[in-house]
């Protein structure tokens, strides 16, 4: 009945779905903050359209949140979903073969800007949504929460929870912004790194030199700023800032093991993204490198001239973001400090240094034994015929321990995507048929969520 | 009589050279060739317009060069100028307190892009010309050859000078194209360094990745790139590519001292720039660094996400430019094949690099006991009051080792900008001054050197 119901509404859910898709929604960027509100009031409509009450665009200091519930009996429990309708910056826009903003489908993939994170996967749930309220399923309560700035820290987020606890108040938070094994093996995210994203400006002259006349005598900034970068890893690979790993859990040789077990083909790796090498800290396999162990790399670099040609400058300026991953129990503010204060004490006196924090988030942990979990666990072996593999992501989702520590709720990663989604890249993607499936497996998830209960 | 000539005329002086100024004739910028040209056809009809003889714009593969000539006497000694009409990008225009292309006056100097390098000092030689025509002063033979390639490499120069010997025929080249130690001091540039000015790229993974996805499993071409360049020098300064200072010429201790005896004040120097530490090669002075020892400068880096917040990704590729000034007696050539398979040597194998060389100049010393370097010398002691001092400046000038090496001419480097001129940087500038006093040190240089021949 979900399954013909999904088939038969298929094309209406792809059109609402483009429709939003087509709203630029680029928080980082201050040009775009009205379009990052249409898009807010699209969810409300479409929120509104398919059955949630209360619904509402709630203002924060940034881009707003828009909340909307359905109390079906205040006995069963209660879902939070949590999403975002903001999208990362669609740079660099001359790599994208079709335009970021115009979703267009090839090889049954959606290619457009926020098609996987996190649009695809938050209208998802407001189709499951849409179907159980049609087919009077919800057997459980049901509150959305669905934000606007979490690609840029979800800056406004912890005081909009605190302030609305009560609002909140929920068993569990259900997330769907994380991704799959593959399409042929489901598995549920229990782990995420954190993050301490960093900027960094090295200034040599009080201007830009001509590098004949100066070069040799006077510190050439990027060349110090490549030199203090480098000084960041040893040469096997461990980060040398001082007390950087001195929080960091070490998993037991069991964890390592069942981690390890998942399937995984390192020649396909390398082979789907172009290298002959991988490279990484010594000792750690690649999905431990990835998922439990904190990681730098520098995001953005940029100084002197860029331009087409030879300009023989001895560059004033050079900047670079710089991000860390962390991993339990690591604290990002604590990572920030650290890196601050080392970042200027290996600067020379020739030059001076700046540092800016953008924003961090904590690393998180989620339980394995918990009723939410197994609920989702059943629904995927009901929807794929295979019971998912519990697993540890690399990527950020810091608002996972900002609920653990202001709601004091656990959160289920029901995530959809795959690794090979180009988030944050140019051509970003989502299977269409990723789409339906997930939203069959949601639906199933309430089933068994709501149903132990009732 | 030439004093009071030029006085009465500055202010036409400075209006005819603002007019070249207007002329955004950047030869690195494709889009500006027609400008190029522009600036050029000034040049010739301002030649004309001076007395000069069989001008002409002659055509290369690339931008054109000027010529023109006024033999006077075929006993006499000939002098060729040599001066470029382009001038660098502008870029970074934001850095800029009025447009690089509206010359405006302030503190006695002219703001604008090729104000001093090398429109202005060019255009000294044109007055100066007017000047003698003027007075029937004219004592030797003079010709011209203003290119517009020299801040791109002077590319189709070579060929012009090989296929144009006769027409070139003189007995030195002078160039206004350096600089003076200071007004109260007057030099003359008896050595310049060459370069070699290479770009690079790195390639990690096919697409900009998640950085939280794949951050500490993929190589990451940003923090490579950086390694990388850190490793080009090492604690001491030195540049670390082998066979590098192989055929570095040493000066003797007489010579380095002679050299160190030059005025020189380090903190003005430091204050100057904005700097609290100097920084460069061990064992050697500022002045020796930039001088007679070759550099490794980054004059550019890009890479990643470069815009406004955060954006976590894990860059595809890295790029930058570099360049090697180079001393006798350093072949640009090998210095580009050393540097491109040390290059290649470096890159660890979960990275592809290409190297591309953008373009070279030989570096070059010339004769302090020339007729033409006497003729100088005096007309600085006549203008001035003082001796000249020869000193070895840090830029490069490639065409005199060309010029030497088809033409078998040596070649007076009579500059009269400063090295605060912000060559190649926003806000580059020319002291009226030095315009003013340039045209009549000019003009006593041909009275010394075709006089001692009459």
């Amino acid at each position: 009945m979900i399954h013909e119901y999904i088939q038969s509404n298929q094309d209406r859910f792809l059109k609402e779905l483009f429709e939003l898709l087509r709203i630029p929604s680029v928080s980082a960027d201050s040009r775009h903050a009205s379009d990052v509100r249409r898009a807010a009031e699209y969810v409300v409509e479409k929120l509104k359209a398919a059955g949630a009450e209360k619904v509402e665009l709630m203002e924060t200091k940034g881009h707003p949140i828009v909340y909307g519930e359905k109390m079906v009996d205040p006995k069963q429990p209660t879902v939070l979903v949590y999403g975002h309708y903001d999208v990362q910056p669609p740079d660099p826009l001359e790599l994208w073969n079709s335009p970021p903003f115009e979703p267009t489908v090839r090889d049954g993939k959606i290619f457009a800007r926020g098609a996987c994170d996190d649009k695809g996967q938050v209208y998802m749930h407001i189709k499951a949504f849409e179907i159980m309220m049609k087919h009077n399923l919800l057997s459980c309560n049901i509150k959305f929460m669905i934000e606007g700035e979490e690609e840029v820290g979800s800056d406004n987020l912890g005081t909009f929870v605190k302030e609305n606890k009560a609002k909140l108040k929920a068993d569990v938070i259900l997330i769907s912004d994380t991704s799959l094994i593959s399409l042929d093996q489901p598995s549920i995210t229990v782990g995420l790194r954190g993050l301490s994203y960093m900027e960094v400006e090295v200034t040599g002259p009080n201007r830009d030199l001509h590098s004949g006349v100066y070069g040799g005598a006077v510190a050439n900034p990027v060349n110090i700023l490549s030199k203090m970068i480098a000084s960041m890893h040893d040469e096997d690979g461990h980060i040398t800032i001082p007390g950087f790993y001195s929080k960091v859990a070490e998993l037991s040789a069991a964890e390592r093991k069942a981690m390890n077990d998942a399937p995984f083909d390192l020649n396909e790796y390398k082979r789907e993204l172009g290298i002959d090498e991988i490279k990484g800290e010594k000792g750690y396999t690649t999905l431990e490198r990835t998922g439990i162990r904190p990681t730098l790399d520098v995001n953005g670099i940029w100084g002197g001239y860029t331009g087409e040609g030879a300009k023989t400058v001895l560059p004033s300026k050079a900047h670079a973001k710089i991000s860390m991953r962390l991993v339990p129990d690591q604290e990002p503010q604590e990572i920030t400090d650290l890196f601050t204060k080392y970042f200027i004490s290996i600067a020379p006196k020739s030059v001076k240094v700046k540092v800016i924090a953008h924003h961090g988030g904590e690393p998180a942990v989620t339980p394995t034994d918990s009723k939410a979990y197994h609920a989702a666990s059943k629904a995927f072996e009901e929807v794929w015929g295979k019971s998912p593999i519990p697993t540890r992501d690399g990527g950020s989702i810091p608002i996972v321990a900002l609920f653990k520590k202001e709601l004091g709720l656990d959160t289920v990663l029901m995530g959809f995507g795959l690794d090979t989604d180009a988030l944050h890249s140019p051509n970003e993607h989502y299977g269409i048929r990723n789409f339906l499936i997930g939203i069959e497996t949601i639906v199933a998830f309430y089933k068994y969520y709501g149903g132990a209960e009732s």
